[in-house]
Order: C-alpha cells, then sequence, then structure tokens
C-alpha cells in the first residue's frame, strides 16, 4: 500500500522500545518504593544502580551483544536485575527451566550456547554435573542467600553479591535495534526434545504496556495498581513471570521476592509485606490454601491470578470462601504469555460470590492489542454460542516468532500468518472465551469438534464414576467418535446406559450437543497416567489402536 | 552493535502497530458503552460499523492510501469517527484548525495537499472563501447537528449523516506499515508560516499505551478508568484533543463530544452524562466555572487535567474549592502531546487542599517512556534544586519526526538527536519538572538562566504593582542583564529600591538566587502587550533596543 512515509528531519531520533525504557518510570514515580528478596531490602534507586553494577560485573566476565546469559536461581531480586541487565547490554537471557530433567537442562542450555552462567548453591549439583558438556560455556558466577557460598567443584568467577559490591555503580545503556532478542527459554512438548521461543525487547515492552494498561484500567480486573504490593508465585524461569515483573517496575510498586516456594513462608511474606497481588498455578494455590499458616491469616487482601492449567471447581470455591478476588489468565510460552485475563462487568462485579465463581473461572476476555479468532477444521470462525469449539489462532505484537534454530517447527506454529496455540476453546455471546480442550485430543466428529475434557468433566458429575477418560477412535463415517472409559467409584456399580441418561440432562441444558453421547463407554478398572498423575491419553489411544 | 536478531519462521506474523488495533478491547470490554453527541448516542458495535461506513464513503470518494482529509468540525462523534477511518484506511487525518486566521487556513490546506474536506456548516463561511484556492481539494462533504444542511455555494457530496446511512457496514480494514502517517495538523509560532507536525501509526498507538497506563495504574493521577465517563474540553484539532479520545475508545468508556464550546452546556453535560473526566486550557475551566450553570451544579465529581498554559492561582484555587480534582499536563504540538502529568505521592494526597494547589499546579512527572532532561547553555544538566533552570529537552516514541516539507526548521527543532521544547524549566530533588519560561524569554547572564516569569510572578506579589514585564538587556560583562517595567497599582508609589528589597525575601527564602534581582526597574504607564492580552516582550525588547 503506499501509505504516506516521510524521512525524518536531520538528527530526529527514531526512539526504539528497549527493557531499559521500563526502569525509567518506576523510579521517578516511586524512587523510594521496595524491593525485597531475603534479606534484601532496597529501593527503586538502588534497583538501577545494582542493574548498572551487574551489567559492569557482565561486560567484564566478557559478556557483549549477542551472547547468552543462563541464569538458575529461585524468585530474588537478582533475577529481577538480570531480567534487566543482561537484555540491557544487548545480550540475550536465558531463563533455565530447573525443574526440566537434567538432560533436557544440558540440551537447552547446549542449544542456546549459553556464554555465561549465573548459578544458585541448589542447583550446583546440576551444573556440576553438565559441566563438561557446556563447552560455550565460559564462565559460572555463584548465587546464593547470604550464607557462605556452596563449594562449587568447578572453578567460577565468584559470587554474585561480591562482584557487584566491586563494579563500577554506573553503565552506559545503549541503544539498539528493538528487534533484538531479549530472552529465550525452552518449551516441552510431549515428544521431542524442548523448544527455544525467543522474544525480542519490541515485544516485552508491549507486553508490558498492554498488561499494565489492563490489570490497571478495567476496574473488572483491578490487580496491580501503584499502590499494590506485588509478590511473585510462578517461577521466575516460567515465561518472565509472566511479564508481571516489568509491569510491576513500570509502576515503581512495592516488589517481594520469596526464593525457593515454601507455603507457610509466601503466607508469612504475604501478611508481613503488605502483599496485595501474586499469581501462580492452581498447584501452588492449593499449595498456599492448605497451609498451616494460611489457616491463621486473614487472606481477603490478596488478588491472585491463575493460569498455565484450568483451576479446579473446589480450588476456585475455597479461593472464594476465604475471601480472595481471584481471575484467571491463559498465554502460553509461544505468546510472552498474557493473551486473555477473566474480566467481570460492573453488573457481574454484583452478582453474589457464587455466581461469579463461573465468571472467574473463565479463560477471559483478551487484551488491548490482541487479535484472536476460534477456527473450525475448515478455516471458519466459530459462532459464539459458548458450545461451537475452534482452535484459539492468534496474532498481537508478542507472539515468539519462530523457534530457535528449528524454522520448521516455526512454519508450523505459524500456518497461514496466525500463531496456533493448539488450544481449543469456545466463545460466549458476551465475547468471553472459555479454553476446551487441547487440539490433540479434541474429537473431530462428522466436521464437528467435541471437547473431550468437557465429556469428562460432565461424566466425572455422576456419583458412581471415580475416573473417566475421553478419547476419539476412528470412525468410518464420522472420522471420529468418542469413546469414554470409566473407573467406578469404590463399591458403585455403573453402566453405559447410566452415563448416556446422565448426560442428555446437559443436552438438555444445551451444555453439548446429542451427537457429543458417546457410543461406546467402557467400565475399566485403571486408566494409565503419565508421571504427574495426568490421564496418559497418548497410551490410551495406543491401547485402543487396532482395536478399530 | 552487533545484537541478536533471528529471521523470523517462515509465515510468522510482524505485528505491526496501527491505530485500528485501539479499536479492538473496547468493544470487548464495553460493547453497550456508550457514545454520546448532540443527538447522537450509540454504542461501541455501532461505533466500529459507523467507521466503516465512513471508510467506505471515503473510498467512494476517491480516498485511497497516502491522501489527507481534512475535518473542520466541532468536538463530535463524527470526529471521533475521523480519527479512526481515515488513519484506518492508510490516508492522512488533517485537523483544521479553525481559530487559525482565514489566510492561515487557506495557507494550511494547501500545504497539507488536502484531497476531501469534511466541513461543518459553521464554517462553510470560510471555506467558501477559499474554495478557489484549493487546487488539490477534489470533494467536500458537509456536517451539521440535526437541522437541514446549511447551503453551500460550492458543489458538495452530501451531508455526512446521509452518506453514512447510505454506505456498507463492513470495511476490510488493511494492514500496512506501521511508520505510515496518521495525522497532521499546523503549529502557529509569532513569527511565519504555521508548520506541519505529523504522527504515525506507531506513534499513535504508543502515545495511547502510555498515557493509559499512566491514567489508570498511578493512583496519584487517578483520572481515566474503565468506569469514568470521559468528555473532552479541548477542541479536537488541537494536537489530537490530547490523545485521550484514543484511550477512551481503547478502554470502552462512555464517551460524550460537547460540540461547540457552550460553558452553561458544558456544565449540563457534566451533570446529565454523568461525566467525570474532562480536560482543557485554563481559559475554557475559567469559562465554566464562572458560568451560571456551574453554580448550581455539584461539581466534586469532576476530574479535570489543565494544560497549554500554565494555570493562575486564583483559577486553580476556586477549582479546589469547588471540590474538582485538577492534575496538570505538559506537552507541546510537536510531541503528540504528553509529555509530563502532575502526580501526588500517597503521603501528598493526605495533605490539606491548600498544601496540595502547589503540587497539582507542577508541570508534574515524565510519563513512562519519556526520557526529558533540562540542559543548560552549555550542554550540561541542571542540578535538581528546583532553582536552576535548563531546556527541557526529550526523547519519546511519539515526536514529530520533523515539520511537513520543511526539512530544515526539523533539524533545528532536533538538534543533536533531542526534540528541543523551546521550554525552560526546573527540577526538584523529587524529580518534578516546573516549567519556568521560554527559552526566547529566559534572560541569560553569566552562564546561567534567569526565569522572567519566575521574577514577574514574585515582583507582582508586591502590593503596589498592577502590571509587571521582565526581559533580558545586552550586557557587556554578563552577556544579558534582566530589566523589569513596572506599572504602579492606582493610587500607588513604588520605587526601584522598594521592589529590590521585596524580592530580597526571595533570596532568603532561595526561590532565586541574588544575581537574578534586576539592576534596573523602570516604573512605566503601560507595558506593550499583544491582540489577546498577553505580554508583548518581542516589542518590549524593540522598544528598548538601542537603548544600551
Amino acid at each position: 500500500m503506499n501509505t504516506r512515509i516521510i524521512e525524518s528531519a536531520p538528527g530526529a531520533y527514531q526512539y526504539p522500545l528497549l527493557i531499559k525504557q521500563l526502569l525509567l518510570s518506576g523510579q521517578r514515580y516511586a524512587p523510594g518504593g521496595e524491593i525485597v528478596s531475603g534479606a534484601h531490602r532496597y529501593d527503586y534507586r538502588q534497583l538501577s544502580q545494582r542493574i548498572a553494577r551487574l551489567a559492569n560485573v557482565l561486560t567484564e566476565a566478557g559478556i557483549g551483544a549477542g551472547d547468552t546469559v543462563a541464569v538458575l536461581d529461585w524468585d530474588s531480586h537478582r533475577y529481577l536485575e538480570a531480567y534487566f541487565a543482561v537484555p540491557m547490554i544487548g545480550a540475550v537471557l536465558h531463563h533455565v527451566n530447573v525443574r526440566l530433567s537434567i538432560d533436557q537442562i544440558g540440551y537447552t542450555m547446549q542449544h542456546a550456547e549459553d556464554k555465561l552462567v549465573l548459578v544458585h548453591d541448589d542447583f550446583l549439583p546440576i551444573v556440576e554435573q553438565l559441566v563438561d558438556q557446556l563447552p560455550t560455556v565460559q564462565g559460572y558466577i555463584q548465587l546464593n542467600d547470604g550464607e557462605a557460598s556452596g563449594r562449587a567443584t568447578f572453578e567460577t568467577l565468584g559470587e554474585y553479591e561480591v562482584l557487584l559490591a566491586a563494579a563500577e555503580v554506573s553503565y552506559d545503556f545503549p541503544d539498539f535495534d528493538e528487534n533484538s532478542v531479549a530472552t529465550t527459554f525452552y518449551t516441552t512438548g510431549t515428544t521431542g526434545n524442548p523448544k527455544g521461543v525467543y522474544f525480542s525487547h519490541r515485544q516485552l515492552v508491549l507486553h508490558t504496556l498492554a498488561t499494565a494498561t489492563t490489570l490497571a484500567a478495567f476496574d473488572g480486573v483491578p490487580l496491580l495498581r501503584s499502590e499494590d504490593v506485588y509478590m511473585p508465585m510462578t517461577p521466575m524461569f516460567h515465561v518472565h513471570a509472566w511479564g508481571i515483573p516489568y509491569v510491576a517496575t513500570l509502576l515503581g510498586v512495592k516488589q517481594v521476592y520469596p526464593g525457593r516456594y515454601e507455603p507457610n513462608r509466601l503466607v508469612r511474606l504475604y501478611r508481613e509485606e503488605g502483599v496485595t497481588f501474586s499469581h501462580g498455578v492452581p498447584t501452588v494455590l492449593q499449595m498456599i490454601l492448605n497451609s498451616e499458616e494460611a489457616e491463621s491469616t486473614d487472606l481477603s487482601r490478596w488478588k491472585l491470578m491463575t493460569g498455565g492449567a484450568a483451576p479446579t471447581e473446589a480450588l476456585v470455591r475455597k479461593m472464594s470462601e476465604r475471601g480472595i478476588r481471584f481471575y484467571t489468565g491463559y498465554g502460553m510460552s509461544e505468546t510472552c504469555p498474557i493473551l486473555t485475563i477473566s474480566h467481570l462487568s460492573p453488573a457481574q462485579a454484583q452478582l453474589s460470590m457464587e455466581e461469579q465463581i463461573a465468571l472467574r473461572m473463565r479463560t477471559g476476555v483478551p487484551l488491548p492489542l490482541v487479535e484472536l479468532r476460534l477456527m473450525d477444521d475448515v478455516g471458519n470462525p466459530v459462532a459464539a454460542d459458548d458450545l461451537s469449539v475452534g482452535e484459539v489462532q492468534v496474532r498481537t505484537p508478542w507472539l515468539t516468532q519462530g523457534y530457535l534454530r528449528e524454522p520448521e517447527k516455526g512454519a508450523e506454529l505459524w500456518q497461514g500468518g496466525w500463531l496456533h496455540t493448539g488450544d481449543v476453546a469456545s466463545i460466549n455471546a458476551d465475547g468471553v472465551i472459555q479454553i476446551r480442550d487441547r487440539m490433540k485430543d479434541v474429537i473431530k466428529t462428522g466436521g464437528e469438534w467435541i471437547s473431550s475434557l468437557l465429556l469428562e468433566s460432565l461424566i466425572s458429575k455422576h456419583p458412581a464414576v471415580a475416573n473417566v477418560a475421553v478419547v476419539g477412535v476412528p470412525d468410518p463415517r464420522w472420522d471420529e467418535r468418542p469413546l469414554a472409559m470409566i473407573v467406578p467409584a469404590e463399591g458403585a456399580e455403573v453402566d453405559a446406559d447410566q452415563i448416556k441418561a446422565h448426560l442428555m440432562q446437559y443436552v438438555d441444558s444445551g451444555q453439548i450437543n446429542k451427537w457429543a453421547i458417546p457410543e461406546q463407554i467402557r467400565v475399566v478398572d485403571s486408566i494409565p497416567v503419565t508421571s504427574v498423575g495426568k490421564l496418559d491419553k497418548k497410551r490410551i489411544r495406543a491401547q485402543l489402536a487396532g482395536q478399530f
């Protein structure tokens, strides 16, 4: 298109979007705002100085533009400083997922070509096993929480705080192309090696601005404003801790970094530091609610955003009983991550908490600048009836533009110019999204999609059902049909006809279509699960294969 | 710098920042949110449809990418629709300043090469006089407020609402380069022709996001959140109405467009439509406070942002007496416009309103992504003592990259890679800016700068002074020295020594330096003023020239 683009006047500065600019406002609006982490407690002026010191340490360690710096740490002020200092010198921050297997950690550190490694003493045993397999690594810096440093069996440059204390307090951070990679980390599927995603300065700045606007401006999502106190409960190696440390720093809010997650300590920090906003996966929130400290603590000041997996109704009910204001977010490693957040309209906010629960559990409304569509099998948008499902496809300014050194996999992710999330969702008349399934688990029947998760959820409401899995099995006429495997509750009996009759009530209430009811319902003794206790649909399908 | 830039995977979509994306979230979060303008009242779904209809009308009128569309209108829903539709088809929106002289209006329309003109009936007399001097214009569309259209003596394509009603309700808005020019308008100095500034899609999106974050997230600037009701009182032809219509649309808030400003009607709209947030220059706010309707109306729901000129203390005091929460913003045509907004820390917000007044009148704190520095004569940053002054120089992602077809003037604006505002300011220890003078009026003495405005303000506190002007006059030793001209109050007598003694108290209290006291203080009968009643320093200096 022949739009008008005017050449800039001589000298005109074309301002690039760089992570260093996210540091400007926090210290201006709240120079005395605190960063709290273990025994460390300092303000935003000192945060800027420490970031400059870290940049000097990195530079002296031989790190330059384009090099990759790996971090293996718990949630800490050091991680926050690395979120800024590493990209600000033009280098790439690799958040190493310390929960992967040692082989996978080794693979990701080799694949990312890490040059310097910041490693917490707790992870020295991992690095010790890998140290001979990391030819690109030229140095290690030790991190610890105030005790004497652990003894590394390999050579290190020294301890983080000691190195920072010896470094110059200022650094002239350069400007450069906003499309420079700032961060990278790895996402694991069920098969194959972890895949590296990557995000640029521009992408992180825009994710920060859109998230900041959403969390602050919409009274139905009143999660984070300047007088809040923030404590992450999502690991900082997990998709930028959902990007919130950047938002919090932009606003100058008090930030509390809790180290290794220990439920009682998290609740104590909440209480003693005046925390008002946190986020975490359902498992972490469940651990907190079950902790001893939580029993004796008023949790009603806490605003919690959950995501990463669907929260159970039991968890959500318990949060609401404790007076916690909770919301659901949705996103993935490939999306920086935030795409949607659940939202209450002013009228909905007047409903009883019982009525609000379903609304707060929904996947939510897309953020500003997020284009999101739900596409069926033949590439048409699905009806906004909350019943029809389609794949979630997105465009926003903060999506990974591929996988690190795997262009074919990137091309698959980006088929047709939209990022394919692999998630299947419905949308209601109010435009609110609900994730229903993963693409690979959805049952494709007669050109329509049936959510296996929805069927599982409805079947499990039957009192005689202890466990259930629904998978698609080949069908000559409909391509696929759902098949349900059911484990009866102890001492109970159940048969296929009872389940079909049970499901009919959801047909009557409009939650499923009649053709979603499985013809085949098998009562079994047990259902294969993965090592973390999830239904293992791959194995279930393999068991069933050959039977059709 | 050799940062890492990775080629995108095949098919990966590189999301450009385009104005059309600002429309996404409002209708998702608040589909039923209202736009009110004269007899028109419609919701965000209809806003999108009307923007599509306008795009079809423009396209049918022969407007394509790169063409310029001029608007001469009061603040209206039509202007809001043009803010979106014109840039969204790749064309350029020219906000014509209808307050310029007819010659200047003609000059700007010729210089911008307007191709289509949307003109309100009230401005038909202007266009009628210009119609033969606008060779680039190929068509006119008439705008009116519900009465039968005025009779134009030239041919038009028809009336806006009639054309919209006949147009298709959907439009496939294309994506294009985010650096495409979206808007243009003209700024007038004291000499020479008006100069055209221009802003790209990228710049407007970033200005919107940073402003939205600031107005929503900082409790010390709680101006605009999703449940607010917005009514501009800055003309929409004046620097995008400070960019707030874009912010309001992003949030989906109720928007009220008041047409031609009539103080009593503005207050009625405030009362009847539930307005909570407006902005305007001090003159407009003064008119409103003086209106009859204001006397009988509770104004304490109103949050007002003022800017464009320094508010007088009398105005600010009156606003605070009426319970209005007011803030000051700072920016200029060249800067999109917002650079700073006054801000109260939580502690300051607890002060009495009397104590808050000075804080709320200050120029304020720079927004996120705004780099702002105060530079003295020799290019050094001034001390943060609120006494030293320097020129305000800025970098942000939303600054005009030059003047339309005047690269030399653009180069002057952008000397050294920083936009030179021509304003002189001080900064205090809290990082809060205060504009003190215009560069051309500041007095440069012995390598230091003295604010003429500050001296005038301090001298005018003397009870015997009715009017005062301070200008710099040449001095062989100090380059310049301040000279004060004083008109005594009726019946009062005053001499130079009294004024010098009066000024000594401000030296003692640290508000000025001793060397700022003028040696020359002249008592005169009158001081030259401009046609709008401002001190005419150009004429004062000319009168004094030759005497030294």
